[in-house]
């Protein structure tokens, strides 16, 4: 029998480990063979999520936007049957985050293939904004240019108005407070806008001023 | 001090409560006021969450589609410092879900608003489908009607070809077969489509027929 693909949510923050489904706790017990987005991370996760976990029989490989992941590998294990977990940097595999091409190799080979319940920062902020939870689009990070971050910020609000979809953006903490100071720089003032700070974090974390 | 509304997510069947962390059973166990989409499957998820849950004890609202929120109800909860819960219908609150007036109005009266780990179908769908998680867009339902829905497919298409961006729709149950079909039938062979299935499911429950 073919192995299989599971997608593991993963965290920052160790001391948040009760969000984490006893599912997850089983699944990381039993992988042994994980793709990883930050190999450091990921053995942290692992240990934080079990500290019984045996992290030194587990074999790692690793997935990350500059470094294409190494298919004969995937192709290898799930060929022996192994299941294979997928774990990226502090966020859900595939959601703005590396793994397609792990999935889509899987697909190809005939595996299955499970996404893991989780944290996912973008949903739990859709959910608690009170924006338009009914129609969203979420478009990645905003250019760091200032003339094109300031054209595609006006370019959201035509469409959210048009539309009356959420549009949802990342941003790098450090960049955060510029974000924030273009927006009520540029957008309208009637424009609702949400910022939504992740509690669990430690005080010194959380760069954004409130606003 | 003001109290604090949670939104909690909940699933179809009591036997998949494994994919609930420890933070929802722990919070369902002293929340004492709920607004729920449905109230009999809502004291049934928290008996499946936590068997010795005191439900007689609760207090109960329904906020549908339908049925608008009882809000003066909400900011005597809210003012009276009570933690008050949000359970949809087998979702996730204020995704595709009711819960977004109780949420500003909470904001209003300055409450906290927290929103809770667990599953959300869309999400997870993504992830696992390989196709572009970078950039998405959730529309919601296609019109029901033959016409207009084979043109919002159509416009889906082409707006997936020309941003990239995957595009997300929901359907009930008993229509997924025929939205399959039509896509077949009107959608270009080269677009990709994946329908996931959500293996937790009784077989009975899985009426998409594999294509």
């Amino acid at each position: 029998a073919k192995g299989v693909l599971y997608l593991i949510p993963s965290f920052l923050f160790p001391e948040t480990h009760h969000v984490m489904p006893p599912q997850v706790v089983e699944m990381t017990g039993r992988i042994r063979h994980y793709f990883v987005e930050n190999l450091r991370s990921a053995r942290r996760f692992l240990k934080a999520v079990d500290r019984s976990s045996d992290i030194d029989a587990c074999s790692f490989s690793v997935v990350s936007v500059t470094e294409p992941p190494d298919l004969a590998l995937l192709r290898r294990w799930l060929e022996e049957g192994n299941q294979v977990g997928v774990i990226s940097e502090a966020g859900y595999p595939c959601i703005a985050d590396p793994g397609e091409i792990l999935v889509r190799e899987a697909q190809r080979l005939g595996a299955r293939v499970i996404p893991l319940v989780g944290p996912n920062a973008m949903l739990m902020a859709l959910a608690a904004s009170g924006l338009n939870g009914e129609a969203f689009r979420f478009s990645g990070y905003l250019p760091v240019q200032g003339d094109a971050r300031v054209r595609s910020l006006k370019e959201l609000e035509k469409r959210a108005r048009q539309t009356r979809e959420t549009q949802i953006v990342m941003e790098t903490p450090y960049r955060n407070n510029q974000l924030v100071a273009d927006m009520l720089a540029h957008l309208d003032p009637a424009t609702e806008l949400c910022v939504a700070v992740d509690i669990t974090a430690p005080p010194d974390y959380i760069r954004t001023r409130a606003i």
